[in-house]
């Protein structure tokens, strides 16, 4: 339900194994004749989860990885392997991306060994990387040209999420492209939201994380002065969720240790939604703000705030250890 | 149940019509007797709506105002009107104040004719004012000195709230004196929240409005760039307000035109919590961060937001306008 | 001796005057044949005057611009128009660009009809726009594999420092190559500053310009703050300019009406940088920043300040308004 | 000349000492009778060499200090040590104040022991602190209500200009009694400002300390980019110091290590101007401005920035130290 999800809960593991070995013999049992190939590129933490999830619905995947030995998992469970995206193209007309950056997605597609080079006419890409809208459309216009059909759907949810296809997407696209795209996606996700235009999936998972780590930033800050003025966290916390300062990281993922259970707070700040990825999306929200000449004043501060903390060692922690990064050192 | 209610709620005037006229049936067949006399200090927009609800409620009330004339409502109802707290403090043993600021609480208790000059021993004193809580630290050891005992009680809720006895109130003082307190309180809210010692009440207020102020700029910040990206703006508060975006100013209190209805930004910022006041309210929470040394770097930047839209036209128009004064000019 | 200098002061169109008569005669007397012709790309208030200078240097100019008309002021004074920067370099082997952002850099280097298209082997290309330093990287690297270089030669100075050849010049690029630069760079410029590689001289720029915003601002803040505590501004100035607080925008450039005279404060803010520019120039730093992960926390709201200035009316006033934009209005 | 000098200039304390050895004999030497007792109040790092040159210049000094201890140095050279400011009131009708902030100030004044409850009749009060103009205000009044004249006049300045009689003091209050404080300021000072009525002279001090830490920020800030940007850090400096991002904390007080020789950051950040004496400064510039009701965005930021910085420990390092702050940690 919310877009935002523990990385590492202890449950999720645990029932990811679960699923996996469940997969692996359904996989072998179910007949993937009726099933036309999904070609995946991009192996990684989440990507091999989500292209398990696939092969786990009956879609004989063709995969790719810049680092083949992270395809081995899914060679194991039955996909087939080949070389370069372009070879992907030759085999699949429908195609899943999931890179870590702009540049990456630009090579994937429009390179010397990219999607384009061999892409069959009417193929539908989805790529499901969180880059800069701009770049989204970029590539959609490229992929026209050939006469295939580009879609972005970036996810919210971490590796837990992906295992458990319990991942959300914001998908952007032409709107006739939509339930095709949305056949393969809730394979892997528990929510698909159709967004608009091309582009408009990667804005509203830039403005959503914008808004959130706002609200993170605000909560710590807003916690930390309470209690400095002598208030109780706890029923600091359950004021504010009873009143107009309500927000998600007050109510669902409270930055102060001791006031929730099962947050990153409660656990030192492990495993959640790391500092560093949170930077990169409001990096990515100061960008397309800056293009679009629009102002984000407190935005830009929190891009800068977790700029600074990445510097300060705390690059691998939950964003909410902002609260920690606020406080008066002991 | 939000704190932060619409003053001009167009329901309210009528609504709070009705409870008038049945309230002065109501006054003159109840028994005053029955029930000792409070005073009422500060008379204006909010105290004499609160004053009324205690009339309403049977209590013999008796007033005083700078401005004579803020008194006449009361008198009309039933209300006796002296010229000076000091008077009061002599005529009730217990007080409730509504005033502006921070040194009209400080004259009114410790000025030449102030409270502490005829105050009783026992008197229980309840300021609802919005004032530093410091002050309110002071004002109850001075009262404590003279045998009184002191507790500040700031309201959330405008106007209307006031008139329907729907104001919430947080409470800060010594819990034994909470009780004596909360009988009054009820009668004119709906809310009475104890936060703990003397000041407590102030300091929840205070981070409230100030993680109000961070969201509503946030989300201001979010939506206007989320449309500049070409999303519609409906849709948008929709991804938000499922994923972890979700705040009350996204979801309750939405700042564009056209997401809600029986908003302020459905009726062009008329109405609601003006700039103005927000700015007070920050200017508030930054002196208390300040005196603490806490950072507060998003508190502050929203503090000075709200003090150059008081400078450029919007100090009356309600604090979701910060989305009209980021948005590009037409 | 400074950067930023006045684009409309009332002497400089008099005397660029003067200068072109007199030019026009020269250009006529002097032999071009002693000099090989050179490349000028881009015709706009800032490129025609630098073309200008090189005829009267005794360059022979051929020139081109998307608009056509753009480059009659120059056909009058003997260059050779062209079409397409292609045919531009088909005839010069020294060409230099003056163009309005990255996207008219990229095209007019990389586009169909780029320079790229028709580059002489050993051709010297120098671009004096301000765009992002990454974009001048890309441009060197496809310059390198045609065989020709690429520098990087931003300027300070606005229209009138253009017209009188008093432009400062921020180099970037191979070092063998700064002597065959620097000979043209400085018929069209009194400083000519070598930053090292290529994009050096626009991280120069890029860094200037955003301190320069940082100490406008805070001048602009610092003055009306000592002006509302009851100093009168003049004092001000002298004592923070003997003092700590001393910068060239306090010095040289106070944004207060009635402390200095010649400056844009003097004068409604007429003339001088407008605030649209300074806005694209911290767009670029914040770029930048975000590119290299580097935080700017003040860098960051200064170009939301402007940002949201250029939204509110202040696009075209000097970026010393902000005085008047923190101001109370009356 | 300059405002902010270092205080632990390893050159100083040699020649403070040299100072101190030959003012001895001095002393001793000179004719007191001349010249009638100037009070002074705390003795602390500041007002002990403070005090001592008041003797070195033949006035006799009485002397208090809550530390009776902090005395010691000045008995030995001859000054009157009493226990109270009252005391010294009725011995002295000249009496400087340094205390450490407002409270002190107005407990020194005002306190049952204070300077007021004994002051004579045409006593002028002079008061070396640094801390909020309104207070400043506040005594003024109190002051001339004993028919006594208060004025404010902080210092810039550290430890080191203090020994030396190099500080640089800002005045404020009636400009009759200008002369007679002058007389005693430049026996402790180089450079004596009059800056108008009673609380000028604090309001001169916080713009000037306000603008100086927007500066070394944005300071810090561009020299890390550019240097993230691969340029020169000396030659960066010297391409800002001839342009318009000049400012003192560039050309004076470089940040970064390796620029600038004799210098906090050529010396790891040791001895300079603390960043938490930087807070304190910036947290009054803070309060007269929501008093005032004064955006300062940027100063704002810059407060919350040295905030962070003393409770992630950097507290007693040089306020320069915020370039290592902003800086990747290695």
């Amino acid at each position: 339900k919310l877009l935002l999800l523990r990385q590492q809960d202890c449950i999720v593991p645990m029932l990811s194994q679960v699923l996996c070995n469940l997969s692996q013999s359904q996989v072998s049992t179910r007949s993937m004749a009726s099933k036309t190939p999904v070609g995946f590129i991009g192996l990684g933490n989440m990507g091999s989860p989500m292209a398990k999830n696939l092969l786990r619905n009956g879609y004989p995947v063709i995969a790719t990885d810049v680092f083949p030995e992270s395809c081995k998992g899914l060679l194991d469970l039955g996909a087939q392997v080949v070389d370069s995206p372009a070879e992907v193209a030759e085999k699949a007309d429908r195609i899943i991306t999931m890179l870590p950056s702009s540049p990456n997605v630009i090579d994937v597609y429009t390179g010397p060994n990219g999607i384009l080079k061999k892409v069959k006419k009417g193929t539908l890409l989805i790529d499901s990387s969180t880059i800069d809208p701009s770049v989204s459309k970029e590539m959609a216009v490229a992929a026209e040209k050939m006469g295939a059909v580009f879609m972005d759907a970036p996810v919210s949810g971490g590796v837990g999420a992906a295992s458990m296809a319990k991942l959300t997407f914001m998908v952007g696209g032409v709107e006739e492209e939509y339930n095709a795209a949305q056949e393969l996606l809730t394979c892997m996700g528990a929510n698909v939201v159709y967004c608009g235009q091309v582009g408009s999936g990667q804005a509203a998972k830039i403005c959503n994380n914008m808004l959130l780590a706002i609200g993170m930033i605000g909560t710590a800050e807003t916690m930390n002065l309470g209690i400095r003025l002598g208030l109780d966290p706890k029923l600091l916390a359950k004021i504010l969720n009873m009143s107009s300062g309500r927000c998600w990281s007050s109510d669902t993922y409270n930055p102060v240790p001791g006031v929730m259970e099962g947050v990153p707070s409660a656990n030192n700040y492990q495993g959640g939604f790391g500092a560093t990825l949170m930077a990169k999306d409001l990096g990515l929200a100061q960008n397309t703000a800056t293009n679009t000449k629009t102002p984000i004043p407190l935005g830009s501060l929190a891009h800068q705030i977790y700029r600074v903390m990445c510097s300060r060692g705390y690059a691998n922690k939950d964003f909410s250890s902002v609260f920690q990064f606020l406080r008066e050192e002991e």
